[in-house]
Parts: C-alpha cells; structure tokens; sequence
C-alpha cells in the first residue's frame, strides 16, 4: 500500500514523455492564485470567522456527491445525519461513510477528500471502517486549531477572489461585514456575491409572489407591474454590484429564451405573479427573463452565466421529506441551438456583452456550445459542470470543444462547490488534467511547448479573471 | 504474419507500464469462473446434449452480427442459408463468410472468433478464402468429438451459471429435463430461465391476443379481466422462480413507465386486450406494465432487466420475408429521466428492489443513467450492451460511468449472446477491457493497486453474482 | 521554439511502440495520390489558370473557419475584408489575422495553415503579429511564380481526381473549357462537377419558383407540373453525368425522407411551386425529393451524398447583412433512424445504389449510423464532417463507427473544402489520424500489421475510389 494518499504525478499521462512535458506545464501553474468565481461556500463563514465543526458535519452532511453515493447502495439519509438540524452522533455518521469509503473508488470525490485528509490534515492512511475513529479524531482535533479557521484556510488555498451565489432578496450582510472587518488576505481579500435571480424570475419556485412582492418593498418598486418589477430587478443588480459583484447565474431547466414584445411580455409577467400561469408560460416566462437578464447585463455589464437542463428534485419523496438540492438532480437532453436563438438575434453580436454556458449534456458540446461559442462574440463555455467536474469530464471537453470553440472562448475552471476544503483540490484536479491535454498536444506536435506553457497558465488563470471581470 | 490468431496481450494497453500493470491485474480475474446472468442460448442444447452441427450451421447461420455485416457488403441472405431450415449446401456458405472475413477487422466479431478458432479449435492461421475448406474441416470433425458436446463446453468453459431467456408461455420442459438428469457441473450447474413477458405485455406482438388466452388456460386465471392477467403473470413468474430463476427482462422500445390508477388500467387493458388500442394507447399499456412488474418483483425478489430502445425489424422487406431478429434492429435516442419517473416515484426508494437499465444510446451514460443509478438505491446499470459490447464500448462505459456512478452501481458483465461458443471469448474481453481501464487508473495514481484488484475481481465475478441474486 | 512549423511526426501517437508502428504505415499511403470526391473548388481556377490573388483574399477572406474564430473574438467582419468585393488593404486584414493566430492553437486550421505554410511557401517561424508583414511578402511574391498557379499546384498536390460542387442550372461552361483545354495531368486530370439540387429542391431557398422555371427552360421540360420537373431534373443529371459526375449532394436541414404516392406527391409540388407551402409541407417536399432522387441514382447509378442537420445562417443579424456561409452554421440534434425508413423502406436493400450519410451530430455515430451502414446494402458513412473534420473527431469517428460498421462501410477521405491550398494538408490529417487509430489497434493486437497496411491504403485511397464510382 502506498505510503501516501495521494502522489506527485497523479492524473499526469502514464506514457513516460508526455508525462515529463504534463509535469513541466504543471510546474508553471501549480502556485498560481486560485481564482473562484463561481460557488455555493457560505459568507458568513468568512464574515463569522468561527471553528468549523466535527468532520460528519463539515464533509458529510452538506454534501450531496457524497450521501447520493451512499444512499445509491441503500444507506438511509437517516443513517447520514441527512435531515437533523444538527447531526446527533458525528461519530457514528463518520463511521457509516468511513465503512462505505470504496465504493467512491475511481470517482472525483475519492481524489478531492484524499488530497484533504493528506494536505490539510496530514492524514496518510486511507480513509476504512478501521481507520475511521483516528480520522474522526484526527480532523476534529485539527478544526479545533486557528489554522483551521475559515480566513486562515482561504489564506493557504491562496484564494485571490471568492464568489458566492445569492437571492435578489439577500440583504448581503455577511459580505458587508467581512468588508467593514477589514480582512484582508494577500493585500486584497475578495469575496462577492453573485447575482442569482431564480427564485424571483422562475414562477415554479414555491413563494413566487410573495417573493416577488418582497423585491418590491426591498427596491420601493411597484412589482406588481412588469415595468415595476424590471426596475427592481435592475436595482437589486446594482446593489449586488456595489458590494463587488460581476456576474449573474441562472439555473433554468432549459436554455430557453424569448424576445416579446413589450405589451405580451407585460401580460405574461401579470399571469405568472396572480399565479394562473401554465406550465407552458412559466417557461416563456423564464425564457423572456434570460433575455431581459441579457439586456440589463449590456446595460451594467455583469456576466451571464446560464446553468441550464436539470431536472430537479427528481425523487419525489426525498423532495417531499428532505427538501431540494438532496442529490437527486439529474440532466436531461438539451438543445442549445434553436432555444438561444431568440436572445442571440436581439443581442448575439453585443461585443461587450459575456454570456457564459454551462452543459450538463455532453452531446451538446462538439454539436451545439463549441460551434456556437466558436461565432458568436458574445458566447464563452463554462467548464464541465457537476457530474463532469472530474478528470474524464474535464478530458472530454477539452477534446470534445477545443478543435471548433479553440481554447480562449473557454473560461478557466470553476470549483462551484458548498464544501470549501474541496476547492483547492478541485482546482488541482483541473489544472493538472489541462497541463495533460496540453502534454499530448505537444507530444503529438500539434502544439509547441512556449505556446503549452501560456495556455496553462491562461486555463489556471487569465481566463477565468478576464472573462468574469475581476 | 503472426503464428497465432490471439496474442496474450490483446487488448491490453501498450504503454509498456500499464500494459504490465495490467497483465497483473488481469492475472487475478483470469481465471475465474464465468457467471452467465443473460443470454440467448437454448436449454435444449444441455437438455438433449447432441453434437452442434456443421460450422456453417453453427456459427453463420444464426449469428445476426455476422450476417448482417456480410449483408451491407451486398451478400444475399439467400447465399448465407438465412431462411432456409437446414442449410442446403453448408460449405458454400462457408466459403462465402470466409472470403469476407476481412469486413470483420476491427470489430468484436473477429475477436471473438479468432478466439473461438484457436482456443476450442486449435487453428492457428487466419480464415481468408485459401483456409475456408481447412476450417470447415477441422471443426466438423472436432464437432463430432464428446469433448465438443454441450455440457462438456459448459464444464470446459468453467462456466458457473447461465440464464436463457423465456416466454411466460414456455413450459420449460428442457429446464426440467436438465434438472432430472442430475447433471452437474462444478458440483452445482445451473442453468436458468429468465421471464422475458414481452410477448404477453406488448400489444405490438403479433397474436397478442391469443397469447393472452393461452397464458389464462395456462395458469387457470381469467385473463380477460386486469385482475386475472395480472394474476396469471405472478403465478407464471412463481413458476420460473421454481425453476431456479432470479430475473426478469424487458426489451421495450422505450424506457416509458406509468402508474394509474387501477380503474384505468384496467380499463386500458380491456382495450388493449380487444385489439383497439391506439399506438400511444399499446405504449402506456408497456408503460404501465413496467410499473406492475416492479411490484412484483418487489413481492418476489425478481431482479427486474429493462433492455430499452431498440427500433426492431428496422428493414420492412427483411422482416417480411425472414421474421424478426435479422440484423435489421436500430437504437434510437432514448429519455430514461422523464420517463423513468412514474415508476421512480412509487417504488425508486426500495432497497429490496433490484432494476438493471441496459442502453443503446451512449449518450445518455454520463447524463442521466450514471447521475439515477448514483442516486437511487434501486437502480443498477447493466453491461454495454449489442453494439456496444465491444473493446471501444465497454471502456467507454467505464469512463462515462465510473466517476459518477462508482462501479459498485454496476453489475458485472452480460454475454447476451445466442452464440454459446462465444462465451469465453466475450467474457474474457470484458475481463481485459476493465483491466486496462483500472491499470490506467492506478497508473494515474487514481486507484492504488490493491484496490484495483478487489475491483477487477468484483467486476469480473463477484458483481454479477450479487446483482442477480445467485 | 521549434525551427520548424510542423514535424514529421505530428498527430502520431506519442507511445514509442505505437508511434513506430504508425510511421511504417504512414510511410505505406504518404505518397498515394489525392483523391477529392466531395468539395467546394472552383472549376473556373483551373479553366483560367490565373495566378490566386494577395494572402488576405486567399486564405482569410473566403475561409469562414477562420474569421468565425476572429469574430467569436471580436473582431469586426469588416476588419476581416468580409463583405468587401475586393478587399481594400489586404496587408491591414493579414496583419490582424496574425496578430490573432495564437487562437488557432489546438484547431485543425492551425495544422493546416502551417502546413501550407512550411511545404507550399517555405516558412518556417510561426505566424504571429511580428513576422506577418515576412510572412505577407513571401507569400504575395510566391503566388506570382508559375508554380503557383492552380494547375501546377494541382499536379503539385498529387491529385488524381477533383470534384467541386454545382446547381443544376450551373452550365459547367468551366468544366467544358478545362476538358477542352486538354490540360492533363498524371495522363489523366478529371476536375467533375457535383449535382447539388438544393437550390431547385429546396423550397426555402429564396427565388425557389423562378429557379424551377429556369430549369425549365434549360431543360425543355414543363417544370409547371410534377412530372416534367422531375424530367428536367434527370435530363440535368444526365447533363452533369456527360461530364463526369459520379455523385449528387444534399444538404438538407434534417435527414427526412418521405415515400408519398404519386398523386399526393403532385399536389404537394403544385403548392410548393406556388409558394403556397407551410413549413411542414417544404419538410415534406424536401422528404420526397430525397427518395426521388434515390430512385434517379437507382436509375443512373449517381451515388447520393446526405449531408444534414445544419441550422443554416443561424445569426440573423449577419445573414442580413453578409448573406449565406458566413459561419453561422450551427449543428442540430438529427434522427436519422425514424427520417431514413421511408426512402430504406422503397430502396434499402438496392445493392446497385449507394448512399453516403454524413453527420454533424456526434452522439448518432454508435446509435444510428454504425447500426444502420452495418445492416443496409445501399448505406456507407461518408467521413467525419465540417467541424468534426479535425484529428479528435477522426479519431472518435473511427471508435464510435468501427466496431459496428467496420471499416468496408466507410468512404475514405472528403477534404470538403473551399480553401485549395488546404487541401494536401486535409488529406495528411486523414491519413495519419487514420494510421494512428491503426497502430493502437495493432500495438493492442486487435489487427494484424499486414492488414493494418491494407485498411490504411483503402481508407487513404481504395475505398473513396470505389464508393464515388471514380
């Protein structure tokens, strides 16, 4: 058994030359600062500054890659804490993951918690049913210690920007207070808030209206008109953007748009807040939204980032006992090439304006998002989403995108993660499957190396910082 | 030209390190006894223990993956004895095969014959026109040895377990007559029915309606009501169960379920049942008839197989002139998250509840079927299936599959062959291709080897065995 | 940096073995001539000889696979000459297009502008906003030289045969003159027009009823009724044919195919010429005109060419103002199992007629089209099209088709392009992605070396030959 949990050369090609240039093109990026800015890490751990908890409770519970996979084998959501306000027995619920620990062999998972347990906590024994309580006690002890603290963590992941997600109708006092704390890590702390208006834009979220009458009072908007609302909208961004905000993000189930007129859109907007929309308007209802979004965006210049083709809490009955985001979201086929078409008539040749997508349907990415991104100048390819945030994902795209879309019409990684210890193993985990792309370019002269090395660095780097605008 | 027609290290990579860390790991699963859980082979064989005939008869005739492929060449079927009972002159279609043996290089076919050539046969130089007679020689005569009996295969194949596929209709008279001859191999031989019911669920089949009085008069139930056909098909299932099966399989054309309420199903079937049922009305009854099989199997512990999207008899004149099963079967794009979801609802939460999803349609493995069968903990993914059951296709799975599902989700390999001298061959490329998949991980340092092999041993034997229930 | 802009061994794999193995059989079709069935010359270039204009005008302006990247970026189509008759300052637009060479890298264009570069022109330091006034001035001064006009650069190429593509109401006067001129080169030059009927086929193309009746008049056929349409367009077939066309071409939005009786077929025309049609009926129309010209083909032995699932001009904003092929062209999700069936269901099964089906839509390759080239005698796989003509997309065609199809049900190599001097360097592409896939198969022991040599001097030369009855 190996010593360590994790080794040197990991993801780098096993083919002797090409892993020499992966290691060289790694070398020139593996101490770049990460740049985050797409996530779910929480603000107030920033602005709070306080211990993280047991480990059940900091790796476990919160996180749907892992208690999807060990409910997937018939452990209950009971058994993982799943549905406690605060988990009972941490030590038993550690136990159960520690017990069923292989199953995520050969998964992204297994390579972002080892590559935690080794370089946060020192941990060089793999994780089993024997080791367990050591790793319990181990991790715990270590919370425990100011080097664990979530501002001294961000400080050793040499985090340069940190961006969370939030609700129009977040008052972001969290991001306010860690501004007026004064923190600063690296001369220029940064950690900002994303626009995200799905529950004030998609009708099928629970608590539309009252949502969107809450929009009204927070912006002293008269909502209950389409124009009162628009203005809210616009305000609410404004807001978010005064506290250091770039970029808008949009969990549609499709990627479909819409481009009405006025009189129509304002009709729609009536029918969707008294809540007499059909299922059918909803949808044109979060269509015109994207392209309204687009509009404002032009105006203000904040990214779009569209996040689209999940089915939702798919399981009805967790959904009914455990609420959303409980693992069982799973993609659907989607169709990116007639659903945009109605924003990108109206905005698609907009050179100032940045519409990053997303793709859970990786059929889509050589038919669809890398020739569309390859033309339009307002279109950037987000990385490999969720389920293909992982080495083979990440080989995928690059494979599947770079021939049509070339590399700088992509954006650099996203860890796009609520487990912040995950993030700088996620960022290694891309960075060292680029510089493997990039070694077999080179190996097979399709490539020169001085023109690998300022790739590398572009995908670890440049590009995300460009292309949100940071 | 090489001495041999299989070399030891086929398919195994050639990057010289994991090739060796292959061979290793492929040391451990060699030679393990093969589990055979799904298959088109004939009770009949073992039952009556004859001589197989000629080799035209055995190996072209019913082999739709050979003759298809000569038939897009421009052969006729005539000239391959498809349609004629007896192969009037077996030679000939012999040396027609033979002489178009080069249209197989690069796929499945070839492997598996080369290793059926060499290994059961001795031969030793390539079949080509100039070595047809050679050939048709030499495994006449070896076919007419007792070692080339049916059950001195099965023994000498080290087979363990082999499932055939049957019609709830079916007696089962040669899965009797093999249990009453006391034949055993390995202590314990067994070979098992499978209750395929789509003769008697798909209104499509041809003399559904007949069938339907022949499953009444079969079980004593009254099969003109919903209540009475639902009962002759749990007791038909009992019956199969007697004989030692342990699952069911479903070759829909979709992946559609629904759940009614009683009183419309019922209704439903009288429809179906008299022949009056639209296109979309034989659909939903299939539909639903999935959901009332996963009841049942939740009663008795079938493991449920559902084997969608297939566009059969694809070639109006073939089927016409030769009936079903001519090559001329199409995947079609398939949705399994919408339509999975009726049955998901009721009953995707039982732990008791094994359904095995098959595919033809690689696009929805990273999709939807590794993010369902990583999430429902009665959701299993059958082996690549027809086309895909191939070098390309199974490490295609691996990589699209594995990172999100893990390779516990998955059940190990299917032969799914009418072909019983392929079986080794099949399985023993299987055994390769997931070797050179986990040696490519452990020389990624993705895996460690000792867990490479646990996962070797698990994939080639142990999986199976769990997932059918054996 | 490299002395060089390409290496010898480039796109071959970078396992030592492997890449052995691939150079001996590159080294077997290196020098095997060039064979073009399906492209987007100009017959007029060799009919005039005259000297090919500026770099700008020749490389940048006509080749939408480079300005779609510049403008994907943000530069101006004006800025790239588009739109201009003649391009004012051809050195401004070369020096912009060289400043943006660095986002070629890891795209085909960039292999083969450098591969023109270096063989055609000597360059040997890469493109870039430093050496692009050098690189303008070598060029400039080359193309002046006599061995630079086209018929030298033809016979320079080592082509043996290429075709361009033609509407019907095209008078070949270009191709009569190069036959008249008796311009011969390697004994035989043969420059064939291509029947390409979209324009006088497909009701969405604007001008559609007056092209019938030009057709009409061309022919001396009443193109005012079903039938003499359908005369005319066989009397164009054999107009084309008397000139040595062995194929037609149809690049329709979807693949389609209808098989209506003769007399709904007539009516359907009679609105369609009318300009009366609905969206669906031109889908029909298109749908019936495939068939019909299967039945043509059947007749006059043309080999049919389908090239669908284009979403034509899908940026409004640029058609309007440039007009058609302005790389706007945007791949859709395509059915092809359920859209073929009414033209297989009527010829199928003709062994005398030929089909070639190109895709866009990757995730067809293993589910469709595989399946289907490996079952129907009239069906083979053209090769991997337009953006998936690039060493990824080779590669995964080969992995995706191969197993199921074989290699006997592929048509070698369509360069499929506008830019001539790409040309050689299309066909290198081809033959060492080609030779690469080999060599793995072979280091894998799945081929052996002498039918590697085999496959790869058909799939570089033999089988394009055959299917394209040259």
């Amino acid at each position: 058994m190996n010593p360590m949990l994790i080794d040197p050369d990991r993801l780098l090609p096993a083919e002797p030359a090409t892993r020499t240039m992966a290691r060289r093109l790694y070398a020139e990026v593996s101490h770049l600062p990460l740049v985050s800015p797409h996530g779910h890490t929480q603000a107030g751990w920033f602005a709070r500054n306080e211990p993280f908890p047991d480990p059940a409770t900091l790796l476990v519970q919160p996180d749907h890659y892992i208690f999807r996979m060990l409910y997937s084998q018939g452990v209950s959501m009971e058994d993982m804490g799943i549905g406690q306000p605060m988990i009972e027995d941490p030590r038993k619920v550690w136990r159960i993951f520690a017990s069923h620990y292989f199953l995520f062999r050969g998964t992204p998972t297994r390579i972002w918690l080892d590559f935690a347990f080794q370089e946060l906590f020192g941990l060089e024994k793999r994780l089993s049913e024997k080791t367990a309580d050591m790793y319990f006690d181990t991790i715990s002890e270590k919370l425990r210690q100011p080097e664990y603290l979530p501002r001294a963590l961000y400080e050793r992941f040499n985090l340069e920007v940190l961006a969370t997600t939030d609700s129009p109708l977040d008052a972001l006092a969290e991001h306010k207070a860690i501004r007026e704390s004064g923190w600063k890590a690296r001369g220029n702390t940064r950690i900002l808030p994303t626009f995200r208006p799905d529950p004030v834009v998609d009708p099928e979220f629970a608590g539309f209206a009252e949502r969107i009458a809450q929009l009204g009072e927070q912006s002293g908007e008269d909502t209950a008109t389409w124009r009162g609302y628009l203005k809210a909208l616009a305000k609410a961004r404004a807001r978010f953007r005064a506290l250091g905000c770039t970029a808008t993000d949009h969990g549609h189930p499709s990627a479909q748009t819409a481009d009405l007129p006025e009189a129509e859109a304002a009709k729609l907007f009536e029918k969707v807040a008294a809540g007499r929309a059909t299922a059918a308007e909803q949808e044109l209802f979060r269509a015109q939204m994207l392209t309204e979004m687009a509009r404002m965006s032009v105006e203000d210049g904040l990214v779009m980032q569209i996040h689209p083709g999940s089915v939702r809490n798919h399981n009805r009955k967790i959904f009914e006992r455990y609420g959303r985001d409980m693992g069982a979201d799973i993609p659907r086929a989607i169709n990116y090439v007639d659903a945009l078409r109605p924003l990108l008539d109206r905005f698609g040749n907009e050179t100032g304006l940045t519409i990053i997508l997303f793709m859970l349907d990786e059929s889509t990415l050589s038919r669809e998002l890398a020739p569309l991104a390859g033309h339009y100048p307002c279109l950037r390819l987000g990385p490999p989403w969720w389920f293909h945030d992982s080495p083979e994902g990440m080989m995928r795209f690059r494979e599947l995108v770079t021939e049509t879309a070339g590399f700088y019409n992509t954006v650099g990684f996203n860890d796009d993660t609520r487990a912040f210890l995950s993030i700088p193993a996620r960022h290694d985990v891309a960075r060292r499957v680029d510089c493997a792309f990039l070694a077999r370019l080179v190996a097979e002269h399709r490539l020169e190396e001085d023109e690998a090395v300022e790739v590398a660095r572009d995908l670890a780097y440049g590009l995300a910082k460009k292309a949100y605008r940071l």
